[in-house]
């Protein structure tokens, strides 16, 4: 993206431009005491239909609708006729008798602003009768870029009568609500989201974008496009946020159980549970380079080996993720692989005997485990190949940050951490689990195939590499985004 | 594909019309007694021009050559100034002198018939260039359609002024040479092959297709589409001919080594030894079921619950491969991979403990290993979901009989068993390499995470798939394949 495209100016929130490592980019402050300002920022918004309760949809319309409870903006919840989620929604507060609950398109026809958050194989499904539902004039809000990537694929376009704003969480669903609870103690907890105005047909887009960001919580707000924001999203999930995860626990397992005589509950510890575990809170309290800096001795020299050498593989991969992504070759795949289910739905993956390991360390858990060098290394070193490779494809350093670390170590870890790798790849959105199915094998192969190998040969770091990484600049931005949140530590229990 | 494009007409050669299961396919049937009616098939054509010298290079000049040595059609071979290549068509016999060998575009403009045998990249990035350079009237010929599929793929047309069409043997370059020379002393070994005419301006293009086929030695000659050549060999190859056999042996190897405590050697024996030597030859002699029916007592047992428990994982993948190949999804991601080998090279994959072992395990071999029933069960229900795939799809059955029993046990197996499936997979064509790289991981994970999973819970056989696997018609249309070759055991030694 160019500087145009990372600056912007809003009419009712301050704007600040922040410097992250030599770029600068404008964003905006979210926090409680943003509130008072959603009336006059939401003009001309009367009623917000949230459609579909899926991962974001119980998070969003809770938060949205606690956020704007003093003021007279109606939030209501559409799910399709006969939906099983019409009780969970009930649950939530949402309810027929006072209108904030109905069939989807009866809520999208009544609201003036509709943010769309089901399933993107329902959204390529039924765009054409969503669109031709909605008012003149409303607002369509999405949070993530693919309806825009397949339109892009099948050569179509947005109608031309409603403005097109998208409002990226950079994290989960569950992650939203339950930092946005958190916040009630602590103001400014929350999920970072990007925002994008794809389309403004009355100068009032951008409002709304940041409006509806800070009001389901985030802590900041940084500006995007939708088809970079599609990009980095689709790419994340595929990569460090879980495909690659998976991927890189899975070698490393099977690695020091048959290589290294590893016992099966020890190596389910090195591998699994220091990813979930302390690589991730130390990331997330102090940075990338503090996990290298807790390191000393022989396994310092073990992690500079392993990220030296795993850098390459994982960036391989990387590059190829970014161009399947990119060419809307994964967009077709989810579409064709939608088209299959039918006759094959996605079996689960959590059957196999790692993961069964797995429930029997989880369930036995005492202190947190050592930091693993080889662990550590490997994992490191794909965040960082992350990293360079968005940087490179020209995303925002916002954008890069988020979808590449605090998205990672603030969301995903530490749910996975709680309830498995498995459960997770089981449980996550479809897009982002036919994704992870398909690359976290690839990660594994490419790294044990590559890494592992010469790791076994004893072949040695690689100074420059590691010179790098320690010299990056990521970590000062990772700072500075820091600074623009409370520290709250995100916990999964029960 | 309907009945007549299985129809087609010759004047010089006696067509058979053969009856593989319920349906009639129109053949020709090779062999060295037709190498006299060449010359009239050849009509018009004075100068052939076999452009590269990869895989099906070598093996197809020098058959043509040797074919053709009695007759005033000259052969010669056109390569890249400064190929590398050069010296091993000299050693060949191709030279400058009598200019049987030149450059490339050379060659192509003083042809009049052009074999086009580089690599799908190259063809990718030179074919305007080429289709500049072929005389007026002249024929291309492609031994697979990939040139088709990148054509489709950004909306581009083959000139209208030439012949265009397709010879395919089902079998790598070093066999179609290798049964070529066995041909010498028992008529009619060789590799078949089908034949696609996708442009005819004279009217010629049948019979020249013919007369190519037979000159490189295929026994039998079945028609089909340049679409239909296309995906079935971009998909077999990423199936049970490479990226299966690669993904199924990984994934058996480590079951043994990992839970069933099988020394290292012993797993390889039972997993890779197996399948490329006596699961092969079974079915190379006897056909498919012939491997069921060795077994008896528990190992019966053993076959019958893994044959039922991997066919869905298997078609699962399998299902999803057809989707990318015929999307034009892989062949983008091809050509999207080769532009990133400037950067990142494609890696070996040899270097893993599994191979190494095998390494040790194939300098040790002494008799035939039994048949394991474990892997005996996976293989088969991976090739027999691939058959029902490819009849679901409208292959007709000469395409998949080859596809998918034929080209692995008569062609690849045997090398593979020689060479190992490492190597084989670090030295086959750059699209095949592609494929396996990415599609046995998907095997692999999908084999482990469902049907070993269910086989470790006890999970039984199912009696319709076994049933279906006994009374499938493709133990037929094999059976008849057979009768078209002679038996020829194809040995790779030295």
């Amino acid at each position: 993206m160019n500087k145009d495209e990372l600056t912007f100016t809003s009419e009712i929130f301050a704007t600040e431009d922040i410097k992250l490592a030599e770029t600068v980019e404008t964003v905006v402050i979210g926090g409680r005491d943003k509130f008072p300002l959603l009336p006059e920022a939401f003009n001309g918004i009367n009623k917000i239909g949230v459609i579909g309760w899926g991962s974001q949809g119980p998070a969003q319309a809770q938060n949205l609708r606690d956020s704007l409870k003093e003021t007279s903006i109606k939030v209501a919840v559409g799910l399709r006729d006969g939906s099983g989620s019409m009780a969970a929604a009930r649950d939530a507060g949402f309810n027929e008798a006072d209108e904030t609950l109905d069939e989807m398109y009866e809520v999208i026809s009544s609201s003036d602003m509709v943010v769309l958050l089901i399933s993107d194989a329902a959204q390529a499904e039924n765009y054409k009768e969503i669109f031709a539902n909605m008012k003149d004039g409303a607002t369509l809000g999405l949070s993530h870029g693919f309806l825009l990537g397949y339109l892009d694929s099948i050569g179509e376009k947005f109608p031309a009568n409603i403005n097109i704003i998208g409002v990226c969480p950079k994290g989960m669903g569950p992650s939203v609500r339950r930092l946005y609870v958190q916040g009630k103690e602590i103001n400014g907890a929350g999920i970072n989201c990007s925002f994008a105005v794809e389309q403004d047909i009355n100068g009032r887009a951008t409002d709304y974008a940041l409006a509806w960001a800070v009001a389901i919580g985030a802590p900041y707000v940084f500006k995007t496009t939708l088809t970079s924001e599609y990009r980095s999203d689709i790419f994340g999930e595929r990569s460090i946020l879980l495909g690659a995860v998976h991927g890189i626990v899975e070698a490393l397992y099977r690695k020091m159980v048959m290589e290294d005589g590893v016992n099966e509950e020890e190596a389910f510890t090195a591998t699994v549970e220091n990813v979930t575990g302390p690589i991730s809170r130390t990331i997330s309290h102090d940075g990338i380079l503090a996990v290298y800096n807790k390191f000393s001795g022989d396994d310092k020299k073990v992690f500079e080996r392993m990220y030296s050498l795993s850098y390459k593989p994982a960036l391989d991969i990387l590059l190829e993720i970014y161009d399947e992504v990119s060419s809307c070759n994964e967009i077709r795949s989810v579409i064709m692989a939608g088209r299959r289910h039918h006759r094959f739905p996605m079996d689960r993956i959590d059957g196999t005997r790692m993961w069964q390991v797995g429930e029997k360390v989880r369930a036995n858990r005492s202190d947190d485990p050592e930091l693993n060098p080889m662990t550590a290394g490997m994992y490191c070193a794909t965040m960082m190949a992350q990293i360079d490779l968005l940087i490179e494809k020209g995303h925002c350093l916002s954008e890069v940050a988020n979808e590449s670390v605090i998205e990672a170590v603030d969301s995903l870890n530490p749910y996975m951490h709680h309830k498995g790798v498995a459960f997770m790849v089981d449980n996550c959105s479809t897009t982002a689990r036919l994704g992870s199915r398909k690359w976290a094998p690839r990660f594994d192969y490419n790294l044990s195939q590559q890494a592992l190998v010469d790791f076994n040969n004893g072949k040695p770091a690689d100074e420059k590499l590691i010179n790098d990484f320690k010299n990056h600049k990521i970590h000062g931005a990772l700072a500075t985004c820091a600074t623009m949140r409370p520290a709250v530590d995100i916990s999964f229990k029960g």
